[in-house]
């Protein structure tokens, strides 16, 4: 098909997908003529990634390319899987550094207590500096998040991964895939779902009257 | 103190803390001069939290402007609360009704999983809507997310919502400040769990060696 109608196939505009093809998260047609390619169903799946990646996942086009990288390398097998995951969706956020220089001094750490809970952490992992970044701001904000109420999140949070790493499939390129995209699209279920959830329990609790019965 | 040692107090510029002022996330200082104004210790909290909410938050100063509406607003009473919150934190995305568009007809519904979850949860929550969106962007995505799985990750999230409502305190105004914030900064909390909890599952289930020993 001819780039126009890639575009009425995926719903996104001609431009857009030039765009995708000079940022190289899409694939070259094959050249039918010095001014047409022609695509085929491979684009249409890999527009609709691309999309998916950048609206729910609020992946930038670098982070993408990184996402991708991964995805397609053959040489990337089951033990290198969380490790490759996790870098690649690491992006240099400007904000941060001065949100976490505001700390008021707090001893919260990240290190402790993932030790503090027995869990196997590798010491560089960027998760840390991430969780004590964020630990930091709800300090800053007044967030009381004591050491106790850390620990019950992380016994959900914990349940979760044990759900992600259940459904990530043994062949080493699916394997990839599924904990690649599954971290950055599954993200945004799990915080619709607390949403859900909040109102939930606020009800059962008496917070919030119920919703009128169906 | 003067809008210059605001801005060493906080460590954020000058044309920031009046880009703050102009759209009035940062009440005004009190008048000294033609030329000056004061500003006090409240206005630095006021700082702290804005970077906190745009930085680890992500959110935008429209959506922070909102936040703080809610907190701010007297007549707020511990009813509304789970409501209001929810209502400030949702900013029209752009991007998002294209991937639901590009749907491949899967039955999958928020409504129905919440229901045979036996949630309260009312018709119109915007939650269920996000939940619908990032459902389909996973399956556009080849993320297989089957009703059993995301059973699963309801039940963790279910958790996390028993935490964060059970941490709510009982006075109003600190009612609306723990829910909304709590909710915005904690998300990039809980994410940064997951990431740690997914490499020690992974550890345990020998997909991955073991950090070493420190």
């Amino acid at each position: 098909m001819k780039i126009s109608e890639l575009a009425s196939a995926t719903d996104v505009g001609v431009p857009t997908l030039k765009y995708y093809l000079r940022e190289g998260v899409l694939h070259a047609g094959v050249v039918r003529s010095r001014t047409q390619a022609s695509y085929d169903d491979s684009h249409i799946e890999r527009v609709r990634l691309v999309r998916a990646l950048t609206g729910v996942g609020g992946l930038s086009i670098a982070a993408v390319r990184r996402v991708l990288e991964v995805i397609e390398d053959p040489g990337v097998g089951p033990t290198d899987v969380m490790a490759a995951a996790a870098a690649s969706l690491y992006e240099p956020e400007p904000e941060v550094p001065e949100v976490r220089g505001a700390s008021k001094g707090d001893t919260f750490s990240a290190r402790e207590l993932v030790d503090d809970l027995g869990w196997h952490i590798y010491p560089d992992d960027p998760a840390l500096t991430t969780l004590d970044e964020a630990w930091s701001a709800c300090s800053d904000a007044g967030i009381g998040l004591d050491a106790d109420r850390m620990r019950r999140y992380a016994t959900s949070m914990h349940g979760v991964a044990e759900t992600d790493v259940s459904s990530v499939p043994a062949d080493p390129a699916g394997a990839v895939r599924q904990v690649v995209l599954g971290t950055v699209l599954v993200d945004p279920v799990l915080l619709s779902l607390r949403r859900l959830a909040q109102q939930d329990v606020a009800v059962r609790a008496g917070a919030i009257s119920p919703p009128p019965e169906g």
